[in-house]
């Protein structure tokens, strides 16, 4: 007897069979006696169908009639998920976002939950029945809708598992769980069975792509048991929790993200005051900067590098243009053929062995090293975009092999 | 300057190019410093597409998730067409039922309206925004999407002008107006500029299937202003309101209706409260009992006809059959090769002439009568359905050729 929130995306959903296969599921958890609380995405291609049909009509819509016209695809999804627990037998009640109780602030299109009154979804569960509420969705002060963005599902099942306090929040994918590698990519990668917060954190900001990062966050936040395990294959997944062996297994992953690009600003001078200048210019403009690397030109001047998510490059290449007088640099460059590269684990800082067995990995590759970046649970190399699956295998092998 | 609600029907919203085509119409209308109202229903298919997915799940869906499931399509059609008038430099915004205030009873797939809480659209008109109705849905008292069935979005456009005591509510449709016959049957069928509530109701229940009965009622009892007008030709449409011309023309229209079905009775004992039984028993199942006509039959005995709506022909068979012995009766048949034709005019009553001109008519086309019913602004008679077509003609000709 366990209150157990279930997450599934819109592949898993995508059509008649899928969904049955999905309510058999969740039908098996609650006859086993549990209280489930399921969540889910729009079907399939549902949201970029809309997208579609918005984009017939104008390039450039309100960001509020956007969220009007994309929550109506999670709507379709409950609906019928409803439906289909009810033909297996199973009593369920579906809720939008709304419905559900969750509070967001007012920026459509990528809101933020302020709040989750869980009230109607208790009282539902009293009744003894399954609950399917629509992710990615709730209302603002003004009884607006609006949608969290990329990925905002898992982050709705997070929060409804916060608020219920419940005893586990299942995020189901389409792969088993939480590998040390791609499996695509890393013939002998291996399923985790157990993974910190800050270590998921760190995997899925480096492009593992499992979990969303906002969930994970709120996860760690609400100390919520989160597990990633498979919508096809019944087997145990990876569970995702604060604390797992203090002095086990180091390295939990090596991780891809080709998702950014290298920005280099040359001859800047070398005087206080230039790099916030800079910095507080992307940040202005919403544009992550990650690794970052200052190196000596000619006397007085310095060269300013760092990286930031590809699709946000053409913004910052203009942005610095434009202010290229305010700091004085002599030029920018940009560059996109790049790869970041990461191993990840808790208590890395004191194992100084880590970090020279990475580059020893790489050098015996003959991949050269761009750029370096170290935290508490990950080192990240920035290289050639094209050795970047070599790269992967290399340190996989290395520590994981 | 005025209060205008406009209602466009879902082919008028199917595409992008008819969309654009009604948010011309809405925003000339606001151009010309109107505050505008605008109910659309779901695009073209969609609800028959959404009603195909619940079938593809199940045979039996739960009444309150195909609500959930059906009150997507407006939010489609309201979020798109708040997105063309925005293209055309329009400020709009779309509500869904809930957002607009619509309080129904908790009768899901036919819910009635309870009250309309008009204060956000109050305010979204008095900063000067066109706003976009979602028709057809609104909310229980349990918070839970409810959808008023069949034509509803004339009812929540009418209940929106009645609310905010519009000074006009235009339905918009692919005809130019009410006819005095259906034009596709009738060559010389005229448009009328002008017809009464009443008259309106009794062309819109004998099948004109212009306005939606509730709709027409709603505007009656909170005395709303109707024109049925095209959403193609921009010109004048039918004007429906209280009281037209004391005097003037008394025949409005010739209405055809071929979704009847006779059901006869013989043999039953001609005893009191015979008729209270039978007719108490329709009641019972929802049954809405038209035309009847008692016939003796040998001594002791009658025989009861009446016509039944054509999709409760089976019900009523079923349940007289299972009652026959508790009255006595003989046997039962049913008949559907019937049509009611019938005329409708305010003040008939009193000009005994009608009934005389439509008997005439159909005489000299050789139709024989099998039904008569009358009431203070129509005459309906019960025919053959395959010689409807000509009884229309004939009677048109006679009253307005």
């Amino acid at each position: 007897m366990a209150l157990i929130v279930q997450k599934f995306g819109g592949s898993s959903v995508a059509n008649r069979e899928r969904l049955f296969n999905v309510a058999r599921i969740v039908a098996n958890t609650h006859n086993e006696g549990n209280d489930v609380v399921v969540v889910v995405s729009a079907q399939g291609d549902t949201t970029d169908d809309l997208i579609a049909k918005a984009a017939e009509i104008t390039h450039s819509p309100s960001q509020r009639e956007m969220d009007m016209l994309l929550a109506t695809g999670e709507q379709i999804s409950i609906a019928l998920l409803a439906m289909a627990l009810g033909e297996l037998g199973c009593p369920a009640v579906s809720l939008t976002g709304w419905q559900a109780g969750f509070h967001t602030n007012r920026t459509h299109t990528k809101a933020r939950i302020r709040r989750m009154e869980a009230e109607r979804i208790e009282n539902e569960l009293a009744k003894n029945r399954v609950v399917v509420v629509a992710g990615f969705q709730g209302i603002n002060r003004q009884d607006d809708i609006t949608t969290l963005g990329r990925g905002g599902s898992d982050t709705s099942a997070v929060a409804i598992a916060a608020a219920l306090k419940a005893d586990l929040c299942q995020i189901y994918t389409d792969v088993e769980g939480v590998y040390t590698a791609d499996p695509r990519i890393v013939k002998h990668a291996r399923k985790l069975d157990v993974i910190t917060f800050d270590e998921m954190l760190e995997l899925a900001s480096l492009g593992a792509q499992v979990l969303n990062n906002r969930s994970v966050e709120l996860a760690k936040k609400y100390s919520v048991n989160l597990e990633v395990r498979s919508s096809i294959n019944n087997v145990p997944g990876t569970i995702v929790k604060e604390v797992v062996d203090m002095e086990g297994m180091l390295i939990k992953g090596v991780a891809k993200d080709v998702n950014v690009a290298v920005i280099s600003i040359l001859e800047v001078p070398d005087e206080p005051g230039m790099s916030f200048k800079i910095f507080s210019l992307m940040s202005k403009h919403n544009i992550n900067v990650d690794i970052i690397l200052q190196s000596a030109g000619r006397p007085g001047y310095k060269d300013l590098i760092f990286t930031v998510p590809l699709d946000d490059k053409d913004t910052a290449y203009r942005v610095l243009q434009e202010n290229l007088a305010c700091f004085g640099g002599k030029s920018i460059e940009v560059d996109d053929s790049v790869a970041k590269v990461s191993v990840v684990g808790a208590g890395m800082q004191s194992h100084p062995g880590v970090a020279s067995t990475m580059f020893g990995a790489l050098y015996s590759s003959g991949i050269n090293i761009r750029m370096i970046s170290t935290s508490e649970i990950k080192i990240s190399v920035l290289i050639n975009k094209d050795e970047a699956d070599r790269a992967v295998n290399a340190i996989h092998d290395a520590f994981l092999g």
